[in-house]
């Protein structure tokens, strides 16, 4: 786990804006579970190296251009870093024009490729969710998390989250509406949900891994064709060396099952569906992300350490 | 592990055949590794109790029926077990009618439901093996293995054989046809089979588990889509209560790839495509799965722990 006394904040003074790039004023960060593989030697994903700034996607407005596609006041979406101001290729961003009941900040929520299409790829495209599932969803009171309830049951799903503690559990089945929500910190996940599924699961979106991950294998529906998607292992992320891998995998063999993990991006084909869907979900009131806006970016090393102590429900976000 | 002091040999007396049942003069049982869960109090499969006869698939030739159904001479396939003779509810077996050029063993070899139809349903059915892929076998050398080596090849895909020894790679590449074999006591897995499939595997089908499967995952094809089918984890089975998870489990979220266990009889409906295909590989002499024998009865448990000791190649078979 790092320390905050491995983070540090260094001005520099941007001179120019070269062609074919932007100035964007940063407005807000998504502070996502994958940020912190990268801060290893060898991640997920391509990891940074000592000294340079962290990753981070994020929305802007454009403050200065040399690129024709972009003009001062623009709304800019892409993989920006922790910083106040980003100088960026435009190729690297994308334009945001908010639609009716679309707001900017949607952008990084519903609509964020790291959070509601990566939940909406996961459930409908790979998870291929069904109405009269169900579906459980691990890390539910997270930015993903959220999203995935949210969209199950617009879907018509009977949908179980599981979170830690009262607050986030009550935060899942009130505002995000979930049938049912499962306290890890409570006792035995596995005990509780057999409970409430008696039946089995058919549906296992997973932000989580280790133990929870076992015991929704161990509660897959036995008749066959449960599907477990593996979107993201937080409780796992600090040592990727020595993963704990799942002890029952072998359920899916003896329940005719399968395990799914995907890279949204190879998905883009499907993201006008989910932005089309998740959009009307939106605008019909039916669907919310709550912001945990930490602020300013000096406190982002605390923002991605809060990941995983797990202080925060719905979408953490960082403004400069 | 079980020791041989653990079993015995009882002489009982069959009095009369009641109706609906007929007597089986056993010719040869099927020694599979799922015949070892059942000696758990819980395993995969329902558990046989102290005292009991041990199950295994089996064919026999009846020598009494109070059946309409059979006639004395009449070939059977079923679910036996390790006796010289079984009294059995008709209803509990099929009929073997061997067609041109395939003979009653084959009932229990290439085409045995534990062996061939596992094998092809694993390969086609749930890991949708395409011309040209990469395909990887571990226990390529046991009955299943062989199988799948075989009817990979068949359908055009490039096949690397897992196995234990020169002999069996020998056997993997020899007579099975597999492009090349990994002995995975010659050195790391991983470091060979990298070099044998420099951009990765499209299809792993396990009969393994532990650290082969991590290796396989490590090199499964970045560009997504590629599949593990987990058809067992013989290394596994000595302790069902504490199986070592797959560490590297992340990949299928990183490269997009999914793991699939499956149940062979829940999909009987293809068997009948699956039976026309493997016996034209038969009739054609493109199909091959030499019997190891053991024999007599009295040698049953000696050719159970033949199965993890890995002293054979091909379909182990006990012959009463």
């Amino acid at each position: 786990m790092p320390s905050l006394s491995d983070f540090g904040i260094v001005d520099e003074t941007i001179e120019q804006v070269p062609a074919g790039q932007v100035l964007v004023k940063v407005d807000t960060l998504s502070m996502d579970a994958w940020i912190r593989t990268t801060l290893d030697a060898e991640g997920f994903h391509e990891s940074v190296t000592l000294g340079s700034t962290i990753r981070a996607f994020g929305i802007g407005q454009v403050v200065a251009s040399s690129d024709p596609g972009f003009a001062v006041g623009d709304w800019a979406y892409g993989l920006l870093s922790a910083q106040t101001m980003a100088l960026m290729d435009a190729a690297a961003l994308t334009k945001v024009v908010p639609e009716q009941g679309v707001s900017p900040s949607d952008f990084i929520g519903l609509l964020g490729i790291t959070t509601g299409l990566t939940a909406w790829v996961g459930l409908v495209a790979v998870g291929e969710v069904q109405p009269g599932d169900v579906v459980l969803v691990s890390g539910a009171a997270g930015a993903v998390g959220s999203c995935v309830v949210q969209f199950a049951k617009a879907r018509g799903a009977r949908v179980i989250g599981i979170a830690g503690g009262p607050a986030k559990c009550g935060f899942v089945t009130g505002l995000l509406g979930a049938d049912a929500a499962i306290d890890y910190k409570a006792g035995d996940v596995g005990t509780q949900l057999a409970r409430l599924a008696p039946e089995g699961i058919d549906l296992f979106f997973d932000n989580v891994g280790g133990e929870i991950l076992d015991a929704a294998l161990d509660n897959l529906r036995p008749r066959g064709g449960a599907r477990v998607v593996i979107c993201g292992a937080i409780s796992q992320y600090q040592n990727l060396n020595d993963v704990r891998g799942p002890k029952l995998y072998l359920r899916l063999a003896e329940r005719n099952a399968s395990m799914r993990g995907f890279v949204v991006s190879h998905h883009a084909a499907r993201f006008g569906e989910a932005i089309k869907e998740i959009s009307q979900l939106i605008r019909t009131g039916k669907a919310h992300l709550p912001e945990h806006v930490v602020e300013p970016i000096d406190r982002f090393p605390e923002a991605l350490m809060m990941l995983f102590t797990g202080q925060h429900s719905g979408n953490l976000v960082v403004k400069p």
